[in-house]
């Protein structure tokens, strides 16, 4: 129990597409991650997927839909089984809510690891 | 199914410890929220309460630890059980997600109202 910083949190990797868990939720991850470059297309069937952009700008294609641009300081919530793929052309910084266990690619074949920091 | 600007949210109002929702994240409201002066101590049985320090600084006092200080870009999640009680000096612009239904205060005869903005 104690505060986390999320700039410090953001200092200790530098790969993109790679969330690391720094709190806990009601048995949610609470991460920080980099994106740079297109993530593929995904969805979640069973959980919404809460992205805030702390620093940079990414834009969320959704599948139908016309892209949405998150800059900082913006969130936006991917209501669940809705297909989407975030991008960025700069580095963006942003803190990822995800339930335990939930692959970020949608498919655990494929998904990062999490790892705590 | 849309960005979310907490700035253009926060300036919708000016009252202090009185949640506006913004988001749903599975169940939970993502809340923004000024604090100034000091909240009643309090707890919430059955969840965590999460604390992301958009603008300012606020102090969280938990029973029986030290007082911990959470500035702009830090975050503090409070265990579910643990009483605890944010105060800060100054206006401070806060991001707060707790399960929907749950009072701010741990209270239903006291809670604020958490009106959708």
């Amino acid at each position: 129990m104690k505060t986390v910083n999320l700039a410090e949190k953001l200092a200790m990797f530098s790969s993109h597409w790679d969330p690391h868990v720094v709190a806990d939720y009601n048995g949610n991850d609470v991460m920080v991650v980099k994106f740079q470059g297109e993530f593929p297309f995904h969805h979640h069937p069973d959980t919404d997927d809460f992205f805030l952009v702390l620093e940079g700008e990414m834009v969320m294609d959704i599948e139908g839909e016309p892209p949405q641009t998150v800059d900082a300081g913006e969130l936006f919530v991917v209501p669940k089984g809705v297909t989407h793929r975030p991008r960025a052309d700069q580095e963006c910084k942003v803190l990822l809510i995800e339930p335990k266990g939930e692959p970020n690619t949608g498919d655990a074949a494929t998904a990062a690891s999490k790892p705590r920091i």
